[in-house]
């Protein structure tokens, strides 16, 4: 307990952008989240007060952590799972748990899981060689190939457009396993919260957009989903949360494949970027959702703050000459855009780097992708798209 | 500039719920708010990485923290004036200025100054003696006295019966003023924010209610207001901002009189309770618009996030036998109420303390009111009403 609030104290291993937004929520729970960072120049240690230094993959470091806490959870998925269980073990609440981590950070187990459930996923076989890779193609290409444990943002995930060039992935001794190339509509996202008790609770499916494997537009509700595939989508993500014994925030990230149908493609189990949108475009943000989850208070209500929500994230642009300082890129933005939400991580913008993000809500949803994927470019470069392209 | 981020650095004098809530919105802009507090337990100082220990009232501390400093502004009117000077001859930015928030600080300067604008006002005069307070009443009681400086939340105003009880009041030598009871319909309260620039913002006029002179309900936009009248709030609260050079968000107290007539009652210069409701309930919430206007950026749009919202104050109640602890009542209140947002400060619930509030959206005010009194009575208590009243 908080010695001065009386209030339980979570702690978030991670000291990024997610546990920085959680923190922000904190602030309203009456909290002020405990946080495990790297560098008191990480995301979230830059606004906390409560900041340990330390390594996540240090169990002397997690232990010591944990020992301030009354709960323990992640804005990412990289601890060891052995740590996780080491500390469980050593009477620290630790949610999610171990063996529902394990499903996010371990794709093998994960697709084994999900198919013994019988939920659609694509089909896939751990490969550990040439061979098996290309047993596993039958001669189609490309194959996707991704790395079972470690990736995120598309590191991890190659598409091998053949067997000759797929030798230089098995070198390392990486565990990896193949994936059919989906042939794909789109991609969503059903993200749902699930508490100790077993509360669940979604918010509507949303519509992701990649580039490069990096999300860069999240639209929510996804635009022209039937809606009993969007109810589909929700329970779904529901059932694997009751399944798999999550506790917190879920992320069940989907294929559309082109004939409609829906398998699952990844989990993330902690607050995640398809919805950052919730923050101002529902009753309850995933940040708060997930604190009420860990803190097994009942969770909040889900529902949209305006029949359409669109979110760009902010990846940093190469260092242009003329180019504006971030100060004064907020200044315009705030001039030109000043429905726009602007979301800074306080991060250095180093090229590629997600740095922000922008939201905005309303009911025109191509309007609304039209300011923020421009106000994100805005952001990024210092240089504006539409003056560029006068 | 923040030496990691590059951006320019807030700090706000006074550690207090609005500091607290002012540094949840520093920290979507990329901000992390620099705080002046008295004690490590403040409000604010439970969750801002970037805290100085120290006294408003100590030029040596205020000089101290404005040097960390881009822009120095306030969570309270009780900085003396002529620090403030100080500070700003000595080159730091200190926003709003001291010409400005003398206005705030200082009701004998208020009420001239706006007079001299042709502000509707109390009637009203400067009393050293109970012979001048009796010439002021010309023998109609009940009058208000008020202390020129220092009072807030019903502190330092006093409703007077008779001369014969207010001898009490002079015998301090605390400058006073003494003020016509104006026979009232409810009390409104119309919150703009201006920026350096001169750009000003305002979000719809709201009805606040009191008990003992402390603001207890918020209700956006003030039910059954003519349309006009609320303009006319409006536009006067932009006026004074204008007139007076603030730069920050200011809250102009109004009395709607019975004969509907509006009078000016008080000025804040910084956030203020009767817009705590902006945090969800507007586009913009008015400590993201402080932290705008303060850093000179662009103010962010106002319109309400729905037709009516409902804000309740938690004032700490008696300690009650059997009552549930506050982590208890958030898990109650969370269940019985999926939709409301709650607000705590992380004080100790001592009695009549403001602690926290609540804030509810939706179309019927009534039902809105009905659940965040019902909600901040128990978060107040821990003990319901509803079972209560069974």
């Amino acid at each position: 307990m908080h010695e001065t609030t009386g209030l339980p104290v979570v702690g978030m291993v991670g000291g990024g952008q997610l546990a920085r937004m959680t923190h922000q929520a904190a602030i309203a729970l009456g909290q002020s989240l405990r946080v495990l960072a790297s560098s008191p120049d990480d995301s979230a240690a830059l606004v906390a007060r409560d900041v340990m230094l330390g390594s996540h993959t240090s169990y002397a470091d997690l232990a010591a952590f944990a020992a301030g806490c009354d709960v323990v959870t992640f804005d990412h998925e990289h601890v060891p799972t052995q740590h996780v269980r080491a500390l469980a073990a050593a009477g620290h609440t630790v949610l999610p748990g171990a063996d529902a981590l394990l499903h996010a950070q371990d794709k093998q187990v994960m697709r084994t899981r999900l198919g013994e459930l019988g939920v659609p996923v694509p089909r896939w076989a751990p490969v550990g060689s040439v061979g098996e890779l290309a047993a596993f193609a039958g001669g189609t290409w490309p194959v996707v190939v991704k790395a079972v444990r470690g990736g995120y943002d598309g590191r991890g995930v190659w598409v091998v457009p053949s067997a000759a060039e797929a030798a230089e992935l098995f070198a390392t001794g990486t565990p990896l396993l193949a994936e059919e190339l989906v042939p794909l509509r789109r991609e969503l996202a059903a993200v749902v919260a699930r508490s100790p008790f077993g509360q669940g609770a979604a918010w509507p499916a949303v519509q992701t957009v990649q580039s490069d494997g990096i999300c860069v537009e999240v639209l929510a509700p996804a635009p022209d989903l039937d809606p009993a595939v969007a109810a589909d989508a929700e329970r779904l993500a529901l059932r694997i949360a009751g399944e798999l014994g999550v506790v917190g925030v879920l992320a069940v990230e989907l294929f559309e494949r082109t004939d409609g149908a829906l398998l699952v493609n990844e989990l993330a189990m902690r607050p995640h970027n398809s919805a950052h949108w919730t923050i101002e475009g529902a009753r309850t943000s995933q940040f708060e959702q997930h604190l009420r989850a860990v803190l097994d208070y009942p969770l909040g209500a889900t529902e949209l703050a305006a029949p359409a929500v669109a979110m760009a994230n902010v990846l940093a642009g190469p260092d242009l000459e003329g180019a504006a300082g971030l100060d004064e890129r907020v200044h315009h933005l705030s001039a030109r855009w000043p429905h726009l939400k602007i979301h800074l991580y306080g991060k250095q913008p180093r090229p590629g780097r997600k740095i922000g993000h922008v939201t905005a809500l309303g009911t025109d949803l191509a309007a609304l992708r039209r300011d923020t994927t421009a106000a994100a470019a805005f952001l990024a470069t210092g240089v504006s798209d539409e003056v560029r392209h006068q």
